[in-house]
């Protein structure tokens, strides 16, 4: 809901929560923002508003000392525009919700008819012995993980494949800037052949057999599990994690909920036995 | 590797990048940054350097509108500093990386000894009907999926749990701030059983029958989808999804990798069978 109070336009939100868009305001007077919001803060806590969030977008970065100086810290920020957040109750500890702090990093374990799998060395590694990897990469905003499987692996290695299952998914803290990251390997099925790597990012590519890349003396012991966890559903009556698409409560959308449900037809060793 | 260029003390990486941090330069002369930092950028760009990121701490905030007038953009923020970028090679798209953009959410399936399930009702909830629901709760920065969900269960319900396994994960797109958020119920045994919900969070809480938790008219599709994973477990010869430690590439650390593994002995169904 949006309205004017003590001089400026503001959304307020169900936790008595009020949000400031710089692009919203009257800055014909750039030089009275910061006496305005100094005089509206106090106001604002008389009138019981917990939480005050500034958006400032890159044309108003003015704002930004402006903030600083009256007490507000950085929540987040994205291409465009930085968020500076202040809680006002004195005597409760700040109960403003923190942003994002999660990567999403998603791999294809891609098999050709052969079972051979499609492997990459990349061309800059922080591992010396630069191990024969899985083709993969971080998940753009708002994309679905077997959405960021695909174009991942045909953009590294030319190469379309069809999302099957996810095989399993490692959990990793302190990975950049005190994020945590996860890296979800993805069994796909080669639909063409044809290698045709991205040489500004990938050093080599090629199909080998899961023995070979087994006996490969600096294979990493996260990509052996993936390996085992391959085989594993290969006994394990081809159970494996698997997507389905459950309405929303408010039953305007669907979600991708995994659970551990039998593979597909075509790829089940047992269906049939 | 930390050095002096062009007047400034900047940190280089192996993607030809800089880092200048507001920390460790010198701001005698506040004024002088805006020329200095326009001066050597020119001066960087000359020599191959690729892309450009300042972390600007709360106390030099003077230093985000002195950057966007350069044609820096917001990279991210967290409390205490924002971090702004350019990408200098004119002939190439921005490759610099985005930053996390995933939540964490993650909630406690908790039975007790009579395979009860500890369930609660929300003081603030955008669902007008108020099911009944999961405890749990968003993961702080760098937490273990296992360690959120004793934490949240505990803090909303005041029952110790002890982490089993995972029944499933939602991953939902556009939730905030255009960001995703993966949800995750983890199967949980009660250690305690007396309830004393926190009052600021929770309305009501109760142990209640499977039977009677399936038969509430309100019941979201993604929460009777869970129920259906803890019986599916029991049939599927106890299959879940479990974390194992596996050593990191560099053998410095451990990471859960998560996968389809039978439940621990004691709350398999099919052991011994």
């Amino acid at each position: 809901m949006t309205k004017e109070s003590h001089g400026f336009v503001v959304t307020s939100d169900i936790f008595n929560g009020l949000t400031i868009d710089t692009d919203e305001q009257d800055f014909s007077t750039e030089e009275n923002f910061e006496p305005k919001l100094g005089d509206a803060i106090p106001q604002w806590k008389g009138e019981g508003i917990r939480g005050l969030w500034v958006k400032i977008h890159l044309a108003h970065s003015f704002v930004v000392p402006v903030c600083s100086k009256l007490g507000f810290d950085y929540n987040h920020a994205q291409s465009g525009y930085v968020m500076m957040t202040k809680w006002l109750p004195d005597e409760e500890e700040n109960k403003l919700p923190e942003y994002a702090n999660q990567f999403l990093g998603v791999a294809g374990f891609v098999l050709n008819e052969k079972k051979e799998l499609l492997v990459i060395r990349e061309r800059f590694s922080v591992i010396q012995s630069k191990p024969w990897k899985l083709p993969g990469g971080l998940a753009d905003k708002g994309e679905d993980l077997a959405v960021t499987a695909r174009r991942e692996v045909v953009e590294e290695t030319g190469i379309e494949a069809e999302f099957v299952s996810v095989l399993g998914f490692r959990h990793q803290h302190n990975f950049r800037f005190g994020c945590s990251d996860w890296y979800f390997i993805c069994l796909m099925k080669a639909l063409t052949t044809e290698i045709k790597h991205c040489p500004q990012e990938i050093a080599e590519c090629k199909w080998i057999s899961i023995e070979e890349y087994l006996s490969d003396p600096h294979l990493t012991e996260a990509n052996k599990f993936f390996v085992q966890c391959y085989l594993n559903q290969q006994k394990n009556g081809g159970l494996t994690i698997s997507p389905t698409l459950i309405d929303s409560w408010n039953k305007k959308t669907q979600h991708n909920i995994y659970a551990v449900h039998p593979l597909p037809k075509e790829f089940n060793p047992h269906h049939g036995h």
